[in-house]
């Protein structure tokens, strides 16, 4: 074992505007060797979510940025090779945020959603609907949304992984739900696949004018993903007391320099809108059960997910610019190395 | 009774920018004379209050546009001179809506906050601190704005009808507090009469470096009544889980065109921040519970209030221009006409 390499995409440069493959680096080094407490686990599959963006940035975020010449940080599921921590055997899989490398030597504690030997639930699964952004949508949508039966829910980005799972979560909730998304072909696949009751293509169509047409009783839950116009455009059309919750704002992580809020920021006070940011790590202590509920309706056929993988660690960097160009459906990943047999 | 004659302002123009005396037209017209169920009430205090020039505009707000012609609406406290309504007495002195005008011809229906006799409060207690304004504070800071012990609450406009009982009351409940108010001789006052614990004169200050000298520990609860550049300096120091009660905009009432939202909006995600528009009729229902909670606090010395009275209907539209200006302290209210004996 070592003589073996192990390869990890190191932050080069801060991108100004989109991320540029020159921005990451990609070093060869040395394998990681566990101390104790610790596992060395091979990457499975690597999470790629615009949030990676602002951590490339040295703005104001929720975790501290990632600095130059660190491994670039990722949502991750791979098996441990090496244990030197005593409950936590070779073999096993499990999550955590190791990111864009082939190995990682990490504190056993840091690992967490140990998957059982004989769960038939997809690697995938692990890392979408029932990860990181699914949980994002259950929270999100539930918690700070409170969507009533009957009420209109929009979502934007709604062909992406966590925006696919509100939308399916709202209706199952008894809301009316229209999807914003990038082309004609997601929008077929919300309304045909996804049950959602209407979606516009933000690219041919006047989004206010359509949220219009498709929303005749306004609009009560907006789970922004977006900002910028689209955020602009749901503001004109809320209800009163309707809730927005923010959990992205994906049309301006490219921006070089601060975005004004939403010109119609003063409809907040006006209809007394509940606009609230949300980051589901917050619910952390609350994932198994989010999990457990996510996992019924998916078993129950109620849920569909989609995942898109691209194939191998050294194309990480071309992929995430996909989630910015609206060229992903559903969740994208990085298949890093094979799965084991199960 | 019948040869007496009634003056009204009415509204003459949709004022652009700054509302002009020109923006309202004195008429002369003759008494009202009361319907059956309805009561002739005299005007003995109207409320000026920012939020009057939403009003004069034909923007999206929280009720309807005044209309050119119609009577400029406010809030008012008078005394029933005749009554076609059997609950209501000749002499009673009452609070209403019915505006910018000597006397009025209102439902009783409509009339509330009928004054027990032998009630010692001053009426301009009733039109401050244990009205509107008040119960503004009350139930934005405490419903909206969950001020915890030992958090740090900034009020903007803290010198004016609002602002200044919200500093008080999250004294009361045990917190520091930053007031932002545009002279020394109101920082002064806020600091030396009300009890805050710092006050900064935005004229004179940088805000956010004064914001970030005042408030060491971040900022908890942000009661919002002015926006733009405070409540970008604001949104920029903000603690996770923050919130802002957005209470009003004031700086951007005037604009003639839309005035984008805060430039830091992607905080309010970083931070998981809680940002809500707050209009006080939302609390209808829990009023008598505001003001007695406002009245025993008065009563007790613990809540201090101030009224600004202009005298004479006439002045009205002159007087309401100083909200913008920053000339008046405390509540602004014009005297119609005379108290009577009680």
């Amino acid at each position: 074992m070592t003589n073996r390499k192990n390869r990890a995409w190191r932050l080069a440069a801060r991108p100004t505007g989109a991320i540029r493959e020159s921005d990451f680096r990609l070093a060869e080094e040395p394998m990681p060797s566990p101390k104790p407490g610790e596992a060395l686990v091979r990457t499975i599959y690597l999470s790629l979510d615009p949030t990676n963006r602002i951590w490339m940035s040295d703005v104001d975020q929720y975790m501290p940025p990632v600095q130059i010449g660190d491994v670039m940080r990722g949502g991750t599921i791979g098996v441990v090779e090496e244990s030197n921590d005593p409950n936590l055997k070779t073999g096993e899989i499990v999550q955590g945020m190791w990111g864009w490398q082939d190995y990682a030597s990490v504190p056993a504690a840091t690992l967490r959603n140990r998957i059982a030997v004989g769960d038939p639930t997809p690697l995938t699964a692990y890392m979408s609907v029932l990860g990181g952004t699914g949980l994002t949508a259950y929270f999100g949508l539930l918690e700070l949304g409170q969507p009533k039966p009957g009420e209109t829910v929009v979502v934007s980005a709604a062909a992406g992984a966590v925006g696919s799972i509100v939308g399916q979560i709202a209706k199952l909730k008894g809301c009316r739900v229209v999807g914003i998304a990038g082309s004609d072909e997601k929008c077929r696949w919300l309304m045909a696949e996804l049950g959602f009751d209407a979606a516009i293509n933000y690219r041919k169509e006047n989004v206010l004018e359509a949220l219009r047409q498709h929303c005749p009783n306004g609009i009560d839950v907006d789970f922004e993903n977006v900002g910028g116009d689209i955020l602009d455009a749901v503001l004109t059309l809320v209800n009163n007391y309707a809730r927005v919750v923010l959990c992205g704002l994906i049309s301006t992580y490219n921006a070089d320099t601060q975005v004004p809020g939403p010109a119609k920021f003063a409809n907040i006070l006006m209809k007394r809108v509940k606009l609230q940011g949300f980051i589901v790590t917050d619910f952390l202590k609350r994932f198994p059960e989010g999990r457990a509920q996510l996992a019924e309706w998916v078993t129950a056929g109620k849920l569909k997910y989609q995942v898109d993988v691209v194939q191998g660690l050294e194309n990480a960097p071309r992929a995430v610019g996909k989630l910015f160009t609206g060229e992903n459906k559903g969740k994208l990943l990085v298949q890093v190395s094979e799965e084991p047999r199960r």
